[in-house]
């Protein structure tokens, strides 16, 4: 098999990440899968929503966007449409549930993050870019909430780290880009904690139904891919 | 390990498929999952979206409503509301994938059918049933536009069963009910062919990530629990 | 005169009403006028609209919906058209008029009760079938306060029924279904109160004008009409 | 009985058309019924909605706005509330059937007339002031139509006129203004033709329930009371 | 050069103000400059928009509208639209801006008032006859505060009018209507106080840029113009 | 005077022009001045808006957007609101009436360009960053049609500049940054032609009205300025 990109079949793409990359966000990054390119912004509120007003819970919720031609034909900007499009709240749904599973939301107390992770340029793999990116993003926040006082220690309990793996001419291939998904038989996002656990697994067959072996298969290359990820986030989160 | 509804891990509510529910639609199935009850209605249009018009191919696609007070205590109506939430749009579009992972849509022509699933009352496991009851619909609805002569053979090439299956106090369990969902540590969503093969796996940890191990249990759940959904979709559509 | 239906001019349709139709709401009737099937649920509030809040009254309320498969052709879901048509939001508006007349807001209390009345099949008279059906639903919800003790006793005044009656080849005739309906002259929709009284009575001419003679005519045909409804709204509620 | 205005139980109030109020319509009316005051402009278009084309026939519809501060305390503008509340959108439905009843809709052709009724100054009554000055404006605007010589003849088959009657302190009262509507205990809109038969009739009863005789008391106090609003047209009419 | 309305190029149209138009409204202004009029009804409410609650400021805000058939083709209602246009929000943003230039905002305290300026006809300059109309309501809804004790002294520390001018053939013209106006070169409006100070300078070129020369002589005449226009607000106000 | 920026009176902040900065669009420019930063994009589509459809001409619009944590705090994303306000309503009609001021529509012909003007980081002067890097990404998107062989020339007439200026401490200042907008008296947005023509001039008073001398002392500041905006695009587009 000869991947489109030309890639080993476990070979992530060049996964960039760049912290503080604007100014005014708690915690910002741009992450890099490739030419996906996606914004990562982090804003603390010292408030929560109204079903939490009391609990002495925090939340971690995320929005999730695209440039109108961060892709390859312009789209229809969702703000002028008048609505967020299926696909949009489905991906920011996940993107919010994946980073709940690394916070302690008692050990956050009355406190929101929003993370918003807007797609600068796409080329498959945005909603695993934004995971791993907001995660980033979300434990520069925490720490500034950390450094102000408003909170005694970090309420993270892992990362939190996100891939696509797929089945491509029967094969599976790890980190699929535009090209490659587009031609893939089955899609699957994988999001997994530091410690190894799953958090999210979603796959759908595009062309053909995928086995259970096929699915193991894809968890495998997603874990392995995933740990690469891990090493990238810390070695940003080092730098700091 | 004891199930709040008493029930074996391994064992379905009881399930009840209804065909020609209501008279106006191509294809009606009320489907029962227990209290959960989903009136699932298909109707064909000899046209297709715009995206498809002059390729030659059809369409299926589903629309995913519950009533106000299907639920315990009563939801805001979307439609007085304005707009879908974002929980209605993702299960919707699932049940749509998955349905049109059952269907040559060359071979239906320029054709679509929409199955509306509305919940009439809600007790877990909406999606699953929605999905397996569609099916069924859907079913109907091709086999109306044989005997009508729109199309000369059905188009769909397998059945579609869903079921949902999670980790309850650390053990796999079939078909949450709602006070078993509310308390599982991890919820899947399995979809499948009645080939055998996988359409949709989504898996979602609530309260603590999941393993491979669990995972690959929880398929094993899902795929007996399907194989008797299938046979309870034959035994309905024999009945013709 | 020969009616589409084959009924006499004064007949009405099978009337059938089932209570405890869904588990959830503190009322909920299934009410079938023929063919037209609706699902009234009655829920219940322990807050006002704010215009109310602090005033020592009570508030009733109505939603309506046709489930999109509901009638002939399918028509597009009003919740993901993003609003409520003009029929629509006239008909709920008179439904909760309606109840509204058989109930002493004040003796209610700061308490809100909504009935949605959703269309399961349609076949003409859907705005009637809700209103006599609504009412056995706002019954039961009342009984049930009452019974929680919410309430010290019912605030029903009165029971309230609704017939259709038109001029069909210039005769009045008693509950239209959609054929009739399509073909009548005129179309007047009556409501009462089970002391006699009239709380809504509207009269729409489609193909010619009404005299006074003929509107008293059907008048007196719905008169008739809604008093065979308040019989069989009381054996439903005997059966409690 | 002392009704609140001092005006006889079937006194109108002042009424005043003025034609061509506004300089752009092709029909324009500012009717008042005492402090009343709705302006009725009525819009040309040589084309028809889409379930009326190539079917030969026209199409006359209404739209209907109160200005925000039309009213005693200042309404929300609904354009700036992004949708037409329940009240308005039956107003429009009533006006645009009521005009529907006066037109031969195929001599018109494929012609549709829009008649926007705003209310610049409301004080009770808008609805039939709406339909008694649209129907001046309608009547304009297909004379301006002949004149132009896309129609050979005026479509118009009668004039259509409407006012509201009620029941104040158990008598019947004719047009009434804002404070005695607040204060009626039912409240009636009666649309009638110029040939002297009913077209729309729509009473509702606000504090008790109101009897067949009332009824009729309150047809008869109309029909008067429309018999005079003809007279006016005609003379408005005759001025041109 | 021959301005198409046969107006001096200095010279603007009639200007006729009403005070007292409609008669809810605390200020009530029909504005006529030419064939464009315009009501102005400004709205008292003893509350604040929630940034300004606590901080003993008022608010003054306006919204604007046009009737669909004030011009020349029918619009399509904006409230039906379910949103305000572009141009809308631009010209209301403008007017309030404009108005609040006028007003000491610490010195109304915690008050809103809310100049609806709703056009009845339109010929050009709706903007700049808005902003002079509400001027006066806003006097006329301010002095009613003093008067009913709720203010001291009225808070409004000068007066603010507007006009259009433009480039025509080369040569400045005061006051464009409509034909006017479509044929500029360039088209500018111009807000001042009484006091002689610019509030708003809006120029915007349509067939060509513009020079300082010209934009000088566009100042000029404005300025001139809107000195006239004070004197008419002053007359207005003295009639009182 | 020491403006809070420390800059001199006459100093723009330093700009920055990146061309292709993302791989998709025909023209794709992130423009800096300072720290604020825009990426315009710009998007070919070979058919226009209905007004303009067999015509023969062109179009050229814009629109424009901030990431929700562009700014100091975070603004509610418009896509989920459901709509743009009106501030960005503003802008982005003035982004596209600007940009068309340097197109000869027919020489386009029936051929649209639109520019997306996303805000990555605010501080100050969004509006006028837009417009200058707008205009490199038009040309950009005009030479691609041009060397693709749509069109046989560049319709470009000349280059558009815009910058921002105020009035600060009674001194005029250029290219404010958001602390110095904040407390200027007057701000103002001047565009431009690269011949020297006024396209646009947007003054505003915020604290006290500004005199005409004022006026053109800010006019003679941001022609400074916008020359030397004119001489980086020129540096800009020639490294191509």
């Amino acid at each position: 098999m000869n991947r489109p990109s030309g890639r080993a079949a476990n070979q992530l793409r060049p996964v960039k990440i760049t912290r503080q990359y604007t100014k005014h966000a708690e915690g910002s990054v741009l992450i890099e899968f490739g030419d996906t390119k996606v914004l990562c912004n982090a804003s603390v509120s010292e408030s929560v929503p109204s079903f939490l007003r009391g609990s002495g819970k925090g939340w971690v919720t995320a929005e999730y966007g695209m440039l109108p031609r961060s892709t390859n034909s312009r789209m229809r900007r969702e703000a002028a449409a008048g609505k967020q499009g299926g696909r949009t709240v489905e991906i920011q749904r996940l993107i919010g549930r994946s980073l709940r599973a690394a916070v302690d939301l008692e050990a956050l107390g009355e406190v929101s993050i929003t993370i918003d992770c807007d797609v600068i340029q796409a080329d498959g793999g945005t909603r695993t870019a934004s995971i791993t990116g907001a995660c980033v993003a979300l434990a520069d926040a925490l720490n500034a909430l950390v450094a102000k006082g408003t909170i005694k220690s970090n309420p993270m309990t892992c990362m939190i780290g996100a891939v696509s793996v797929g089945i491509y001419e029967g094969e599976v291939v790890l980190d699929l880009d535009y090209p490659e998904d587009s031609a893939a038989e089955t899609d699957m996002n994988v999001v997994m904690t530091s410690e190894g656990g799953f958090v999210e697994v979603q796959g759908t067959a595009e062309a053909a139904p995928f086995s259970a072996d096929e699915l193991n298969g894809m968890l495998a290359s997603a874990k392995a891919g995933i740990e690469e990820l891990f090493a990238l986030q810390q070695a940003a989160l080092a730098e700091g």
